[in-house]
């Protein structure tokens, strides 16, 4: 909190005037990073003219590496933090599974997939990815990462009729 | 606290002798009730000799509508328990997916699935239940969850390779 006002150029008193309390200047924090990871995903596929096959490498690698602030990464992981962490893998979950069904129903209209269902599809997927791979609740090796990413790119292959081997962007490096 | 002590038939104080905070308390509720449902769904999964399909759709719906203490669901999505949520799910997903994965080994043996990766098949599957059809972190109509249970059924007859339709237990009344 100080280290913010003295940035800001306000007393730390003055800083209860705009949060109430450290969780609200957190949320607001994660609020802003994540906001801003999303808008960036969804101005590039609004750039990209490629086929829905590279337009999803492109949105999934460019939201698996996006660069989240490390010090808020560490705070998001303490178990005090967990209501904020929490809430911020739903908001992602729904701020970016319409961007991603978006796509699906692009490779749909191109005849590279079938699906019935392009916003659940991108929800599972999704679920897949803020749940089962954070790092800060589960952790698992790099090979086991590794393998659940394989199986992932297996089912969305089965389950959209894609050709085998175009989700391999998921696992290969 | 104190009822809890009432019960126990000690003092408030004497509480702590067992548990330095009420989270404490609370983390041990949750590892007992997920606990002895975790253990019934390994029990019913021995004890049953039906083919893949129908031990699915066992222990999914007998997982799906595991009574959890109204007041500790309550208690569970509270903001301040959040990190005792999560672990809680976390935890759910480990200890469920081997049982699961081995009923999908099953349905491979009996030529009803084909399945390279049961352990991280179960694992995703799983995080759709635990995490994208948690009441306490969105707020799905029942329209809504239904479509996600169809997309699901959808997804997995296909990952699967499995008869369509085989799957319909997962949405189905």
């Amino acid at each position: 909190m100080s280290e913010i006002a003295k940035k800001a150029g306000i007393a730390k008193g003055g800083m209860y005037y705009y949060f109430r309390t450290k969780e609200e200047v957190l949320d607001a924090l994660v609020e802003r990073q994540y906001g801003g990871i999303i808008a960036s995903c969804g101005a590039l596929m609004a750039g990209s003219h490629g086929d829905a096959i590279s337009k999803l490498a492109l949105l999934l690698r460019s939201y698996r590496t996006a660069q989240v602030d490390a010090t808020l990464d560490v705070s998001l992981h303490m178990p005090q933090n967990a209501a904020i962490h929490q809430k911020s893998l739903g908001r992602i979950l729904v701020a970016l599974s319409p961007i991603l069904a978006e796509v699906l129903a692009q490779g749909a209209a191109e005849g590279t997939f079938e699906c019935a269902y392009p916003q659940e599809y991108a929800e599972i997927l999704l679920s897949a990815f803020t749940f089962l791979l954070d790092p800060g609740i589960f952790s698992w090796t790099r090979e086991q990462q590794g393998l659940k990413l394989r199986a992932l790119a297996d089912l969305l292959e089965a389950g959209l009729r894609a050709k085998p081997g175009s989700f391999a962007f998921l696992y290969a490096q």
